[in-house]
């Protein structure tokens, strides 16, 4: 999407790739919303390395990393032994897949290119088509996208206020986002709206990123406290929820995402506000079969205990920020931590998808054109 | 309560008055959890000072430091003139009352006072009688703690994994605490239990005051991000949630608290969890007929868009720690900061007040038992 830099305004995607350097680019997305960069990794180690240390996250960017990941190390070879290049790939495919041991995403994307590969006869043959399935993998995650936008814009009137929580936008994906693209769709066809992005306290991800995102695409939005989400819905100041979601349940129609999701959900059940979660077909799990088996993952207590940010009289306000760590909380205290939290259907209006906008209970009997076994 | 310094523990108020020097001993909260102070105001002006730069804070405190500081510039005068003492008198009324302008307490407090004066035939008289009333009206807001403790302990069972949210602990009234009340005093009849904090972004007292209270006091507590109440709730974590009240409305049986309260409330009641609202008889407003009339502060938006704490590289951890501040959200954001929300009657248990616990329907009705026009 839209980033301005010094007044000059360019579309980036979070993940691209250069082929003449042979390098992944990245988003630092550690830095934001303080400081924006662009980071190359010269070679495959280096963009393992990107992944684990999180300078990009988010479930379809680290696949899309993780594909061209696959293919930078394909790009790298020298020579022309098929079987040493296999065991180089081999060897590409398990580094990049350590980034990050439990994320499913790399491990489906770099699957999808090596199966691209296989129709070369050749090493040369193989390394173009490991670029062109990963260049494949990232636009069809574009596309994806976009159709969620497409379908999720109907949704957006003139006028309305929208609550969002998390961060579910471009910078989690390739382009465009989840929560975020009925958002940008809409905008695209001239609707006016106001956002209202919850901080998302430990990691304040409503209030880094999706804040930043919408302000670079110049979208009506404004901060709020995760605790002033139920006293804005009581005084009818909000329409329309839109969330995306970490894990949704095939089965069940349950949803996981960040902490606070399902907080939001039950207040807006209450009011009788729309509650939307816009997903990509990958975060469909078809296998589990209750919302309690979802793991949830506790986090380190010094997220709740504290918070990140730039020191205030600083001067380095955009430009090389320096992240500061705060104590706030007393410092004899302890932490509860949980990650994520899991909303039941009952709570969801829809869930908006590529393929369109569906009851969460709908979702098994439509499991064959959501990808089900695909 | 009780606070540990230097491996000593000794029990504090609040707010007391040292007779010897003629000055008023406050907590200096501003420093709270990170480093505890007693701060002596050596005249009149400098508790109004106080009580304005809200070095003590809370209803129930800044009432006592309102009666003490016209006590304490009542016992300054030098002379036998009782006109000339009435008029230094009403300058120091004054003086106070507009430390606070918007707060009910202060003013109340020294009326209580001044009608304690009265009966004194001689300027000695009077400022004898100034601190009497100024002690009488303090130690009474300590019984109505204790009160509120005596019947809200009875909620309180063995095992018991208790929700609050901000602080109504002891630093916001003499001592104890309303919130608080029924905790401590079950603590005292041996009981066990675990307190969850809420975090209560974005001044985060929960984190800081009530969860320095508890330790200091050696509850068991863990301080949660308040996105994650719903998820403990919904996992069976939570047993009870006893909160304050900066307003309950005696018509309606409506409480406004701080921000985040009746999200807390709302989530309470979808998983059946008893609500309670403790509260002294002076939070009680007998004359507004809507929630919807308590006027919300909005307040100013760096609370969102930041934290203040220690950081984590000083080396000074609890003596003379600076707070610093950090910019956590996106710079080119705004946001939006009420300060309190309303929670229906509908979703209140109980209201725990020294005359015992009601319905919160029920107050309009036992209003003459509750001080109604008293």
């Amino acid at each position: 999407m839209n980033v301005t830099l010094q007044g000059r305004t360019r579309h980036y995607r979070t993940v691209t790739f250069d082929r003449a350097r042979n390098a992944v680019l990245l988003v630092e997305q550690r830095l934001l919303p303080h400081e924006f960069k662009i980071v190359a990794t010269k070679n495959f180690r280096e963009t393992a390395d990107a992944i684990r240390d999180m300078i990009v996250r988010g479930a379809g960017a680290i696949g899309a990393t993780a594909a061209y990941g696959l293919a930078q190390g394909a790009l790298a070879f020298r020579g022309r032994d098929l079987k040493k290049f296999s065991a180089h790939v081999e060897t590409v495919y398990q580094t990049l897949k350590a980034a990050r041991p439990t994320a499913v995403d790399p491990a489906n994307a770099m699957n999808a290119v090596r199966a691209g590969m296989r129709a070369g006869k050749t090493v040369g043959e193989q390394q173009s088509l490991a670029l062109a399935a990963a260049e494949e993998f990232a636009n069809e995650n574009v596309r994806h996208c976009e159709e969620i936008g497409r379908h999720g814009a109907k949704l957006i009137r003139n006028g309305m206020k929208i609550l969002t929580h998390c961060n579910a936008g471009w910078l989690a994906f390739v382009d465009i986002g989840t929560a975020t693209a009925p958002m940008y769709a809409a905008q695209a066809q001239g609707k006016k709206f106001h956002v209202f992005c919850s901080e998302t306290r430990p990691r304040s991800q409503g209030a880094t990123l999706t804040a930043w995102e919408l302000a670079q695409q110049k979208i009506s939005h404004q901060i709020i406290a995760d605790n002033a989400a139920g006293h804005l819905m009581q005084r009818g100041e909000i329409d329309l929820v839109i969330v995306g979601s970490d894990r949704t349940l095939g089965r069940t129609g349950e949803v996981a995402n960040k902490i606070g999701t399902y907080t939001k959900a039950v207040l807006a059940k209450r009011h009788g506000i729309p509650f939307y979660v816009a997903i990509p077909l990958s975060t469909i799990d078809w296998n589990l079969k209750s919302g309690f088996d979802i793991p949830i993952e506790e986090r380190h207590k010094s997220e709740v205990l504290g918070a990140w940010g730039t020191l205030e009289n600083s001067k380095l306000k955009t430009q090389n920020s320096k992240l500061s760590y705060v104590r706030v909380a007393n410092p004899t205290s302890g932490a509860r931590n949980p990650g994520f939290d899991v909303t039941p259907p009952d709570l969801i209006t829809g869930i908006i998808t590529p393929a369109g906008v569906f009851k969460p209970k709908e979702l098994w009997r439509r499991r064959r054109e959501l990808g089900f076994g695909g």
